[in-house]
Formats: C-alpha cells, structure tokens, sequence
C-alpha cells in the first residue's frame, strides 16, 4: 500500500487531495511542507508526497515553490480539490468571539469573518485549529476547515459554505521520488493535450530574455498554462521562473522547445510530466 | 504635514520605509492592509500609503497585488528598505521557548529558529508581537522584529542580525488618491531608465497571448523588472499579470508598447510611473 505524506493533521484538504489521487493510501500527516519532502525523499518514510501549489482565490503557495527548486524528485501527476469551508465549534459552544484557521483559509472567508465580527486568529492548519479548540475545550472560539475535519475530531458544524467565493479550488502536485517509469505515456504525442510538464529556469536580467524563451514555446503552439516567478534569494530581484505547459517531455515539438531554451537560460531543471487532472 | 499610512504597529518596518521617503511625516499605523488603503482612498485619513509589494527572499505580498487591482489610486513611489531581524524579549526574560512574529519574519529566520530549538507562533505584526509579550509580561517568550520596535517598546535585544540571509530587502510602493501632477518627470525620455512603470493586465488564456504582449516591450527595447501573476478569482486559473518595466509613460517608445498591447489583452490598468529608488 502506498505510503503518502501530506501537510496538516487530519482532516486537512492536504489529505483530502491524497485521497483522492491514491484511494487507498496509507496517510502520513506532517508539521511542515518541508517535513513532507523529507519523508519522502531523505528518511524514506513515504512513496509519494501531496503538496498544494496553487488556490484559485489566493495564488501560489511561496513554500512549495522554493522546495520544488531543491528537490530532486518528480512531479508525477496533480489533483483538484474543491475547499469548502465550514466554521466548526465544540458541542455547547456559544458566542462565538474568535476564529482559529490557516491565513489562507481566513482570507478566503474574510467577508464572512467580518460579517459576523469574528476576531480572526491564524494557527498553522485548518485540521490543526479544529484540533485545538477541541483539546482546549475553548467554547467561545471556533474554527475554519472542511467538513471531514468536523466529523473526523467529531465536532459541531455551525455553518458551512462561508468561503466569499465558491470556485475555490487549491491545485495539488503528487511527487515521487523514483524515476518516471514512463508507464502510461505511451499515448503522448497525438494525446499532447492530455499532458502537463512543469520546468524551472531562470535567466539573466537583459531586455528580452524572458521574450525570447517564452516565444520558443509560442512558436512550436506549445500552450503555456502558469507563470510563475520566485526570488532567487542570492541575488535582490532576480527570479526563478516555473512554467507549466501543455505537451510531454516525450513529445518532439517539447523537446525542441527544451533544446531551444538551454542557452537562453543560466539554469533549467524539468520538474516532470504527467497526466492533467479532471478539474472538479 | 503629510499624513503616512502603514501596515503594522509603531516600529514595522512599513514605518521605517515610510520615513526613509517621507523623513517628515505624520505617520499612521493601521492594522490591515485594507484599512491602509481606506485611511487615503475612502477616509481621507491618510494623504499616502506606504505598502510593500515584495521581499528580495519570500517573494510578493498577494495581498497587495489584489489591492493595486481594485484602487482608484496612482503610484507615485517605490522604497527599499533593509531588514534586518532582532530577537526581542522582555528585561529579566529567561529560558525562552517560544517565537512571535509575522509568519514572513519567522520563515526569514527559519534557520535560526530551528538552531535554538524555539517554538515558531504566527503573529499578525512583526512590530505588533513585541507589544504583545511586553503588555503580557510573558518571559519565556521572544519576538523578532526591528531594533526600532526594541526601542520604541523599551525592551532587550537578545541576538540581532538573525536573518537566514543577510541580503533581505522589501520593496514598498508609494500610492496617492491625487492624479500625479508629473512633476519632476520633465526629464523623462532620454532619462528613461530613472523611471519605472507598473502596469496590470489580462490576457485570454490562448497558446502566445503573454507571448505576444512581451514582445511588444521587447522589441522597443524596454526591459522588464517584474512580472507577477495573480488569479483573477472570477475564473479559476485565469490569471491578471503585473508587470513593472524601466521608462515612463511621458517616453514616445512606452506610449507605443501601451498602444500596442491594448487589443490584445481584455483588461490594462496603468498605476502609475515614478523615480526608481535608490537600492540601499
């Protein structure tokens, strides 16, 4: 059974995300997005990680980016999970003054925070605050996370929905670190479209630079679907971009494109190529 | 007196950088982000805004990015400002376990955090979590924020400079509800590049659409300094891009690119263009 490490405690969309991908895992919760890289890839204590990349409401997840830079595992496939918040609070819980949740989490609610004039209180997880509360028999707090959460630490639903915007979805990426087997790609090529790839690179700070790479992609129709730049952290505003496109590694036109690129870059690094998820 | 808001309490760095522009100014600190931006747009509390846009390790501030998209207001500024961490505890504090700070300050001393085996807890406010360990006498508590707010607070610095990285720099924008009057901007065109522009646009999610908007800048020569996508939170993974680029929008080549770009993109928001700082 396969062994998959995800961020928060249980109940966390994380962990939602893993299941779906892997029906039948065997789950491993982890502190840290960091702790969830280690697992798999130094103690060997997981096959496969679940990692957030991206939420349709508030963008990129910073930390995720900057790990997928030093990891040498990869990327072998993504998941959509729907986030639907609930507020949850202990049985007898009354006037509620305080909302415990993850910023991201209070920031997708915060029309409805403000709206019933919650004071909002960042923990670390979703999970982890339904966790807390509990254990700390707070009755004048609640806190903000899905509906497995609540039933999972079997705590009372108060409202459910409270997100400000319904289509909210976080992007997930499933990594693993043995070699792609290739298993299943066979199709590539005609089937292009049904792929993704993910690459890094980053390039010198000349007029153009990143035209002119962006535009071997352009030139052979290769569909760009994300943009993404993070600080290189050595040098002040100078930037590692993640781009993701439609097409496998094994397609030629990709191919040339990778081939393109090389001496227009000072770094590329292909995170891998996998399978687009069904978007639900 | 020019009337200054913040994010943060006394001694936030928002502070610092809005004295290094404005050495004079009536400053006010406010809690939220939003509540800046209401203090000059809806008030009229605030005559500017000073907020910060992007931190040389951790990357962009996404809330910001959503607030430049709704503002009627220009930029007219930008500041660096150096960050340098202090490990703050209350006068007789011993055998510290625990860390506050904002969740950005934490992961800029992650390093260090770990090293002495401290507990990390989110705060909203760099500034605001020394106040808090003050006001609640806690002793085995730290905060990390800025010398300042050591100061201003009256509290010990137990270790300074812990930074993981010492070239951590945060890049602010100064926003004004007034049209700019282009003053001083007389010298743009052949002094182009002591200028920048921030612009925001939207592109319809076709194979080169980004491809050919960037060649519109790359082909007048004009270097883009950033560019920085953001969900357009109406459709998921629809995407608003910010792009900042040397040159103003009196210069004959930017007027062009402007022009140039508009039918192919559904949304372009100018922001402003303004002197480049000093980097320091």
């Amino acid at each position: 059974m396969a062994r998959v490490a995800f961020q928060g405690e249980r109940g966390a969309y994380g962990e939602m995300a893993a299941l779906q991908y892997f029906p039948k895992a065997r789950l491993a919760p982890k502190k840290s997005f960091q702790d969830v890289f280690d697992a798999a890839e130094n103690s060997g204590s997981a096959d496969y990680v679940v990692v957030p990349v991206e939420n349709s409401i508030e963008g990129s997840v910073n930390e995720i980016y900057d790990l997928l830079l030093q990891t040498k595992m990869s990327v072998i496939g993504e998941v959509y999970q729907r986030v639907r918040h609930c507020l949850i609070a202990n049985k007898g819980a009354k006037k509620i003054k305080h909302v415990y949740s993850h910023p991201q989490a209070l920031a997708q609610c915060r029309g409805y925070v403000q709206k019933k004039k919650l004071e909002p209180v960042p923990a670390y997880d979703t999970a982890g605050a339904v966790k807390m509360i509990k254990e700390n028999k707070m009755i004048d707090s609640a806190a903000i996370a899905s509906r497995r959460a609540a039933e999972l630490y079997d705590m009372q639903i108060l409202d459910e929905g409270i997100e400000d915007r319904k289509n909210n979805y976080t992007r997930f990426l499933v990594l693993s670190p043995k070699k792609v087997s290739g298993k299943g790609d066979a199709k590539a090529g005609k089937y292009y479209h049904h792929y993704k790839t993910s690459i890094i690179f980053s390039v010198k700070h000349v007029p153009g630079a990143l035209f002119g790479i962006i535009g071997e992609f352009a030139v052979r129709g290769i569909n760009l679907t994300k943009i993404e730049s993070r600080p290189t952290k050595e040098t002040p505003w100078e930037y590692n971009f993640y781009v993701d496109f439609e097409g496998h590694v094994q397609d030629k036109s990709v191919q040339e494109a990778l081939r393109s690129i090389k001496p227009k870059t000072s770094y590329v690094k292909i995170l891998g190529s996998y399978r687009k998820a069904d978007f639900r």
